[in-house]
């Protein structure tokens, strides 16, 4: 196109450096009617209550009338933030007034990072992390160190190690609960070591929590803020409720959640009052919605396993995974002859399966033999079908490396 | 709080020095029940079709399903995007791959601010402008040019000897249609004239519309776009429909738009899908948004009108306002013996009556002696009370003077 030189030169810097998803680029592919995708990062639209959905807006239009469509305040409606902080657990309790509504979690992932990066100041994040998180902060040119995952999630000896050699954070980014993408949850003693280290080095401890509902064995932890007021915890309706609706909330200490109000006034004025409205009828039924909340995890679990299974039957050995104890992925690791996963991403879409390869989540690490594999969307047997595809992807990439 | 001290040393930058917008601030003492408010930006509520609304999210969910509360694709839902493409006027028309929907017209500000501007680049804006524009550009930290506005909006013969003396500014940033806050109207042979500057010095005009649709007199006039590629459109359907879905759009060159995509996948991933496919079901019925666009206008013009001849009674000369054509808000300035709109504030909700004054939008003017009187949403008889105890106010804080 000849005209876009004049316009690139006006592009930002920022705009001149930033990438697309990788994951969104592939959801182009892994969208094809012939793909079983584990690529999608998204929950199981079977689950959404969608007649409850109409119902509660109705009821908000009802109740409410016109303040249900109105502008609204910067902070979220107020009866919806109460609710949220009388679910915040006893452990870690939180009032109203450090509670911000935003657009979704990545929404709150970017006031985080405007509120509390400037260009070139250092950041941790976990390594290998949620790629969309990676994206909202590397917006706000931070340097970004990545710590390392291991099963039980972010290292914080390695972490101590770094801070002990000179690394002054602003921000410590990490998901506890069913990491995305390796599916690790932190035990709370690592939870109150990493809160202890916050308190000593002074950063702040961004818990981002997706998947905490959907727990389908051991004990749920504790917040990270039960250990330390140096946190701020991101929640969201996307896993439980519906992504559509963008409707997360984020728990701050006050002086950062005053700054982060400010920020989110410029930035799209407030959140959908209308899906608020609709969110907080949903929530606030709290018989109903403990019913559908026990809904979610079985849905899960049945498929996590149906997955496990069909990769144990078609990989045999050559293909080592954990066993999440909730969530969404396996986090697998292809073991003998090794395969490079963005290699094979091309021949598996060429066999009807779609994932994301390691490499996408790495920060410093090598992630070449990975694969996050989502097993939220696809039913038992397409989980089952999705692995006899993925084995074969991987015998026809072995076989023209012979060639 | 002693604890503060050491979160705002975490504080970047932007957190450090970003305000809160003085309206928003305002309305919190002007939504006192005893005030009758001047002050705010917001729509009729009594124009929302709300059963409409409900009924639209109702046909959505029947229609699409899950797909109504699923994440989608960032650009935003493709019919709706195929729909305001189609609205384009004939003089300018546009196809839906130029359109990014937005989260409000406040969020197409803010991006338009991510991908065009570094830190210190010139811009130029309508001096006054629209407050939220401002806040949304400050956080990228410009250098912001102010342009006058005068009846026929802002002047490009001014901006064309900052131009020809060798300012070089990224974008120009300007509402045409009934100007927040003075509503004045840009005739079309200046539009033509702001085009060709565009042209010429390869900067990029945002055109942002939110009142288009609420003209009382005079005849439309068509979008800067029809005389130049170099346009990003902004429109809403917030002064329509109702804003606390929270859906707007901008339809821009390519390029711009390309890196506009990226950018908003950074910081919320795309726009509600619940709100996106039931504003898509009130527009799409082309007949009754035809009815209803119709009722929008007589509204604010009877508002207009009590407002004006409330101001007239109480004021004579000493106050002089323009007669807007269309859109929310009188422009007004004291006359005669000067009095500070922000002194007089004070007294005024004293008074019983709230309004922004002229400071709260200048760039570099100096606009002491004015006043922003929004018409909006309280009642003729409302607005007419308003004046008197406008006039009272003025008396009292004179009085006041004497003593």
């Amino acid at each position: 196109m000849t005209e876009s030189a004049p316009y690139e030169s006006l592009l930002s810097h920022q705009a001149r450096t930033a990438t697309s998803s990788v994951i969104r680029d592939l959801l182009r592919h892994a969208n094809r009617p012939d793909v079983i995708s584990l690529a999608g990062g998204i929950p199981a639209p079977a689950l959404f209550p969608l007649e409850r959905i109409g119902r509660a807006s109705e009821l908000a239009l009802q109740e409410v009338g016109a303040t249900a469509a109105q502008y609204g305040l910067t902070e979220g409606v107020e009866e919806l933030r109460e609710l949220f902080a009388a679910d915040a657990s006893s452990d870690s309790p939180a009032h109203p007034g450090q509670i911000l509504v935003t657009t979704g979690s990545q929404q709150a992932i970017d006031l985080v990072g405007r509120v509390l990066v400037d260009p070139g100041d250092p950041i941790v994040v976990d390594d290998p992390a949620y790629l969309g998180a990676l994206q909202a902060l590397r917006g706000h040119s931070p340097d970004i160190v990545g710590i390392g995952v291991d099963d039980q999630g972010l290292d914080t000896v390695e972490l101590e190690a770094k801070l002990r050699s000179g690394l002054r954070p602003k921000l410590v980014y990490t998901n506890p609960n069913f990491q995305n993408p390796t599916g690790a949850t932190m035990p709370a003693a690592r939870r109150e070591h990493l809160a202890s280290l916050a308190d000593e080095f002074g950063f702040v401890i961004v818990e981002d929590d997706p998947y905490g509902a959907l727990r389908f064995s051991g004990d749920p932890q504790p917040s990270i803020a039960a250990f330390s007021e140096r946190v701020i915890r991101i929640r969201t309706v996307s896993k439980t409720l519906a992504p559509g609706l963008r409707v997360a909330w984020m728990i701050s200490p006050q002086p950062i959640h005053d700054a982060l109000v400010i920020a989110k006034q410029a930035v799209d004025l407030h959140t959908s009052t209308y899906a608020q409205h609709t969110a907080l009828r949903l929530l606030r039924d709290r018989q109903w919605y403990a019913e559908h909340e026990k809904t979610l995890s079985p849905w899960y679990l049945e498929r996590r396993d149906a997955l496990s299974e069909g990769l144990h039957s078609a990989f045999g050995d050559d293909l080592v995974f954990n066993s999440p104890e909730g969530g969404m992925f396996l986090w697998a690791e292809m073991k003998g002859a090794k395969i490079d996963t963005t290699a094979l991403l091309d021949v598996a879409l060429e066999n009807g399966v779609a994932f994301v390869p390691g490499s996408a989540f790495a920060v410093e690490r090598e992630l070449p033999n990975h694969l996050r594999l989502s097993f939220a969307t696809a039913s038992p047997s397409e989980l089952r079908e999705a692995a006899v595809r993925l084995a074969a992807a991987v015998q026809g990439l072995r076989g023209s490396h012979v060639q």
